[in-house]
């Protein structure tokens, strides 16, 4: 009989679940639901339950674990949901002690960046590493350690926001309070913002990127930004360039602290091309010590990430606990 | 019959040896001799042994193990010196096996800021943390880690450089190479540097500075700068308080990367005060994220924190083989 793991994603616009075989690195199958504008805990928690309970009963095979992903701060060491920036109810939510009771077998929970940590440090582009910085670049930028050959989470389960280090004193306000963040400067929502303000002060450029949103900047995506820098926008590759410098800076910064074997750039920013990435590896080389030296690798998980790395966090636990 | 560890810095200016007993937060004995300045790599060692020689031959009991500090960039998977910042002759010298080959003995061999952090971890104010950053403001400002309840080291045994984070971007040139580092604002000669710099731009201010140096700013240090500030220099005060900041600012992006349970600050830079005290927790808490509470705290161990580390790594190498 197969032995199972469960992989929960709570992502901030969908739920999904995944059933995998421990320590293979691939699916048996897999379930997912977009959420509805109105969801809050509870009904995030009955669409996961009716998913898991509907894959679990199309295999058979013992489940032995459940590897939790949840786009929020998580408190590790308590197994809680601290809170959710999307959806009401989630506040100090003990997760792991209703999915334990539910389910009746051990369960992990963390947040989606150290997920993925460990999903790339298990599966994917970080494997064999002992010591490893994820990034996850997206809507946000996260970031998750493995160190000593184990993840890390810090003292609070608090440990690799690099997306609030200062990269610019007195840069752009962001979304957590304080001002000059790497995340008010690189995620994707930062490179839409700063190109709809060039486009804006500077008529007659950007041209390929006006045409792309149809003469509507209200709806410039950094996707679109990538997609005419690929095409020869200036406009649009000077924006790039400028928030790949901000993330070499930012990463920089973490490889003079913590030297690690390897850094690991998911979400998806980083299919930005070339002439981003080659940029993001001048700027991190420029702001690290000399005799550093660093592997800066594209993710392998970029979409499913938070699910690959919660199948990982189950296979952790039990290994953990071998 | 006594177990017995050996402690060995070899300093800046100073090498000094220390017999303790193993588990023992108590020096037995000490021997210590200046460096001459024209000192090389084997006139250290020649001068180590003999100090270490006498020193045991002083004491009855077997020696367990040597712990060692070094004043300069250590490989600590290999046990080899990198260089020296101070002495020729130390450039990829395999220390360890040289002094196992002496003693027939366990050793292990860090920099001096990794010892600090050992020293602090086992002896001192770090004591019972599961993770800990540590802190020299010195004539150089150097760290070291301790996560997941062990020493963190990095892929190359480069971890935790805190003195070369940016904290001013094109600020002051740094000795790195790079510029705006927080070494450059921040360690002692940093201050002493800027105090000088405004004594000369701002005639009429900094009298009781002045005074101190007795009208030459070639003379100034940055602890005439602390003795000014508490005297109510308000030029004095100033300079202190920029320095304060930038470590606090750029102890803030250490908290913001890795949420560590404690922060230890030692050095000689760190005696400047209460004030001094103040603006470094305030900077430190404005630059981390909200939720993120960690203690800093002064060092037990200032003045010989080298030697009282290398013990601590002599107990901790031991412990580590049980």
């Amino acid at each position: 009989m197969s032995s199972l793991l469960l992989g929960i994603d709570f992502g901030g616009t969908k739920n999904a679940v995944a059933l995998a075989k421990h320590g293979v690195a691939e699916w048996l199958d897999y379930r997912r639901q977009i959420s509805s504008p109105t969801a809050d805990a509870q009904s995030d928690i009955n669409t996961v339950l009716e998913l898991s309970h509907d894959l679990l009963s199309s295999h058979s095979g013992a489940l032995l674990a459940i590897g939790v992903s949840f786009g929020g701060p998580v408190d590790f060491e308590n197994g809680t949901v601290r809170c959710s920036y999307h959806r009401p109810g989630w506040s100090d939510f003990p997760l792991q002690e209703h999915l334990q009771n539910e389910f009746d077998v051990p369960v992990s929970i963390d947040n989606d960046a150290n997920a993925g940590a460990i999903g790339e440090w298990y599966f994917g582009a970080g494997s064999n590493c002992n010591s490893l910085l994820y990034i996850t670049v997206s809507t946000g930028i996260g970031g998750g350690w493995i160190l000593n050959g184990n993840p890390y989470r810090g003292a609070n389960s608090m440990a690799g926001e690099i997306g609030h280090i200062i990269v610019k004193p007195n840069g752009p306000k962001c979304a957590c309070g304080k001002t000059g963040c790497l995340e008010a400067l690189a995620c994707g929502p930062a490179i839409s913002r700063q190109a709809v303000a060039r486009i804006e002060a500077e008529s007659g450029s950007g041209e390929i990127l006006r045409h792309l949103c149809r003469g509507n900047p209200g709806r410039l995506t950094a996707e679109m930004v990538s997609q005419a820098a690929n095409n020869g926008d200036e406009l649009a590759q000077n924006v790039l360039l400028e928030a790949a410098s901000y993330l070499g800076l930012g990463i920089g910064q973490a490889l003079t602290l913590m030297n690690p074997e390897r850094v690991v750039l998911g979400g998806g920013v980083i299919k930005a091309g070339k002439t981003y990435w080659a940029e993001v590896r001048r700027a991190a080389s420029e702001h690290s010590p000399p005799g550093i030296y660093v592997d800066i690798v594209p993710a392998h998980y970029t979409d499913e990430a938070p699910l690959w790395g919660a199948i990982a966090l189950a296979n952790h636990l039990l290994s953990s606990q071998e």
